[in-house]
C-alpha cells in the first residue's frame, strides 16, 4: 500500500470532535493517506515521511461531501417543466410520472451510462459518499432494476417505490404492491426504504405501513416529510427513531420539538426551494432548537436538478442563516451521520481517505464564492482524481 | 487559416435578429469557424466543409458570455467580512478600503497574476468578453497601474478612480485629483470611465463632473447607481444617454421610465444581492416596461465574489423572474450592448468565433442545473480550450 502525504495545507477541516471549534479546524497542515485511510492528520511540520507527495500550496482542504439524498436512476430530463413553472405554473408531484415513463422505457445500459454520468459530475464537484434513491420504476421490475443500476455506484441504495401512486393503480393496491412483492424484489439491491409523506403521494399511515414492512425485510427507514404542507411525517419519522428525515420545509413547533427530543436528523435540501421559488426551511430555528441539520443535494429531474453541494452551502448559508462553518459541517460530518455512517465525513486517523482540496485559502469561499467551480482535487477512498 | 465545424449541435442559440425568437434558435445545427470569426451558421445537413471537425454529440451552443461589469484588479480576499455579514452585521462600502490597502502594497506581477488566475477561471465558466474596472488604487500611480495590468486581459477596460473616497482625503480633494492628474494617467490605458453613485461613494454632481472629464478625455460612460437606496444616479445617466447603467437595485417609478425612454441598458448584478442578502432588482418590471435588461457578474472581493455568469442566470430566473431565455440574452448580446459591441453575443457569419458548447441538451440547462459545471467546452476567437 502507498502513502500519499497531502502537505502545505493552508487551512484543514477535519470535523474531528477531539479537535477545538465546530470543523476542528488545523492551519499549515498535513495529512497522509494509507491506501483508502487516513493514517495521519497534524501540522504539516509534523507529517511522517510518504511514499508520494502532494503539495496544497496553501490552499483549503475539506472532508468530501457526503450527499444522503439523490435521486439519480431515471431517463429523460424535465426542463420544460422547469421553465413553465418558473415562469407562472405551480409545482406539483405529479411530474414524477412523466419522468416514471421514460425511466420504465430505458434500458439497463442506458440507466447506467446516465447514472454513471451523474456520480462522475459529482466527485468532480467534491461529492464522495452518495445515496441513491430508485423511485421512477414503480413497478416491481422496474424498481428492483433501479436499485441495482444505483448499487454499481454505491452501497447507500434506498427503496422507494412509495414515491408516488402510479397512474392506473388506487393507493391501496399500491401500498399492498410496495410493502409485498416489490419490496421482496428490491430488498437484496436497497440498505435503506423511504417514503413521499406528502399530500398528493402518502399519507402517515400508509408511510407507517410501509416503513414496517421495509423494517420486517432488514430496510432501515428514512423518509421525505413536510416538504409542501404541515403534515404528520417529521412526527412519525421521530416517534420511528429514524436517523433523518429529509425536507423539513413546514414545520410546526410540535415538529421541531420532536426534532430536538428525538435526535432525528433533520436533512434539508435548499437546491429544491431554489428550482420550485418555494419558501426554505428555517435551519436557523431548527439549530437554535437543538436540532442537527443535514444538507443534501436532492438531485433529480423534477424538482430539483442541481448535484452541487457547494450551491447547496451557498444557498443554507443566503437563505438559510447557517453559518459558513455550519453549513459545511451539514454537507459533510451530518450528511455522514444521516446515512448513519462514522467513517466518512470526518478526517482523522483510521477514517476514509475521502477528501477535496479547493482552489481557495478557506472553506468559507464555498459560500463566499457561489457557482464558481472551487474543486482542484478530489481523493475517494484514497484514489485521486482532478487536481 | 483553418475552418473548423462544430457539428450535431442539438440546440444552437444565435443570438441573431434575423431569426426567430428572442434567442434565433437553430436545431440540429452546424457552426463553421474560419479563424477568429463565424463563417457560416444553419442546419448540420446543409454544412460545408472544413479543415477540422467537432461532433457536439447532441448538446447545445451559445454566444459566449459577455460580462460587462467585473472589479478583477485586487489583491488579498474578504471571506472574513463576508462570514461576518452573512452572520449579522451589514454591508457598507467601507470595506472597498481594505481592499486598496492590499492592493496598494501587491507588486504588479502579483496584480497580474491575480487577475490572470481570475480571467482564466472565467474563460472555463463560458466568459468570451469582460470588461475589467480599475478602482483599489485610487492613487494616481495605482490606478494607472490597475488599468495597465487589466489592458492585459481585455479592451474593455473602465477607469473607476471615483469608487469610494480615501480614508485620508476630502470629497472635493478627491474629485478634483480623479479629474486631474489621475483621469491623465489613467486615460491611456482605459476605454470606459465609471462612478460609484451612491450614499457613502460620490453624490450626482460629483458623478456629473466626473463623467464629463472623461467624456473631454474620449473615455466613455458608464454608472453605479442605485444599488444601495434611491438617488438620481439612474436618471443621471439616462439624461447623458449612456450604454449603460449598472445595479438598478432601488429604482422609483421615474427611473424606470426615464430607462425605459433614453435606451440606456440597465445592466443587473444578482450576485451583489446574492452575496449581500439585499433585495434583488425587478427585471420582470424593467423588461414588462420596455427596458433593455443586461446581467454581470460584478465579480470583486466585497459585494460579490462570483465569477460565474450561469449562476447569474440561474438567479435571474429564481429570483428576478426573467426567463430563462431572457437571462441568456441578458447575459450575451445585451452585454455585448453594454459594451457597446456587435461583434460578440451573437452567433452569424463575420462575428467573433466566441462560443460555448454545454455539458447539457439546451441552454435551459443553465437555469435547471444551477451551481452545476456544465462547460464542455470554449472558443474564443476561434481559439478551443477545455472541451
Amino acid at each position: 500500500m502507498t502513502t500519499t502525504v497531502i502537505t502545505r495545507i493552508g487551512e484543514l477541516v477535519t470535523n474531528d470532535p477531539e479537535r477545538e471549534g465546530l470543523l476542528g479546524l488545523v492551519h499549515d497542515a498535513a495529512v497522509v493517506l494509507d491506501g483508502a485511510t487516513v493514517a495521519w492528520v497534524g501540522p504539516a511540520a509534523d507529517a511522517p515521511a510518504a511514499d508520494a507527495q502532494v503539495d496544497a500550496g496553501g490552499r483549503a482542504v475539506i472532508p468530501g461531501f457526503v450527499d444522503s439524498h439523490s435521486h439519480l436512476v431515471f431517463a429523460g430530463d424535465r426542463s420544460a417543466e422547469f421553465e413553465a413553472r418558473m415562469t407562472g405554473q405551480p409545482y406539483t408531484a405529479g411530474g414524477i410520472r412523466t419522468t416514471v415513463a421514460r425511466t420504465r422505457a430505458a434500458s439497463d445500459d442506458q440507466l447506467t451510462s446516465h447514472v454513471a454520468r451523474l456520480v462522475a459530475e459529482m466527485r468532480a464537484q467534491g461529492t464522495t459518499t452518495l445515496e441513491i434513491k430508485s423511485g421512477y420504476g414503480l413497478s416491481v421490475h422496474d424498481e428492483a432494476r433501479s436499485l441495482a443500476v444505483a448499487r454499481q455506484f454505491t452501497e447507500e441504495t434506498t427503496f422507494l417505490g412509495a414515491h408516488v401512486v402510479p397512474a392506473d393503480t388506487s393507493p391501496e393496491d399500491y401500498v399492498e404492491l410496495v410493502t409485498g412483492p416489490m419490496l421482496e424484489a428490491a430488498a437484496p439491491h436497497a440498505r435503506w426504504i423511504d417514503v413521499f409523506c406528502e399530500d398528493g403521494a402518502f399519507d402517515v399511515d400508509q408511510a407507517r405501513a410501509v416503513l414496517a414492512a421495509g423494517a420486517d425485510s432488514g430496510l432501515r427507514g428514512r423518509l421525505h416529510a413536510n416538504q409542501l404542507t404541515y403534515g404528520g411525517g417529521v412526527r412519525l419519522a421521530c416517534e420511528l427513531g429514524l436517523v433523518a428525515v429529509d425536507h423539513c420545509t413546514f414545520l410546526s413547533d410540535a415538529d421541531v420539538a420532536a426534532l430536538s427530543e428525538s435526535g432525528t436528523i433533520a436533512t434539508l435540501l435548499p437546491g429544491v426551494e431554489f428550482s420550485t421559488r418555494q419558501p426554505y426551511p428555517d435551519a436557523r430555528g431548527l439549530i437554535d432548537a437543538g436540532v442537527r441539520v443535514a444538507l443534501a443535494s436532492d438531485c433529480n429531474p423534477g424538482s430539483c436538478f442541481t448535484s452541487s453541494m457547494a450551491l447547496c452551502i451557498a444557498l443554507a448559508v443566503r437563505e438559510m442563516r447557517m453559518s459558513p462553518a455550519e453549513a459545511l459541517h451539514a454537507a459533510t460530518a451530518t450528511g455522514a451521520a444521516a446515512l448513519d455512517r462514522d467513517d466518512v465525513g470526518v478526517l482523522a486517523p483510521g477514517k476514509a481517505a475521502d477528501l477535496v482540496l479547493l482552489e481557495a485559502p478557506s472553506y468559507v469561499h464555498l459560500a463566499y464564492r457561489p457557482g464558481v467551480p472551487l474543486v482542484a482535487g478530489v481523493w475517494q477512498g484514497g484514489r485521486p482524481g482532478l487536481g
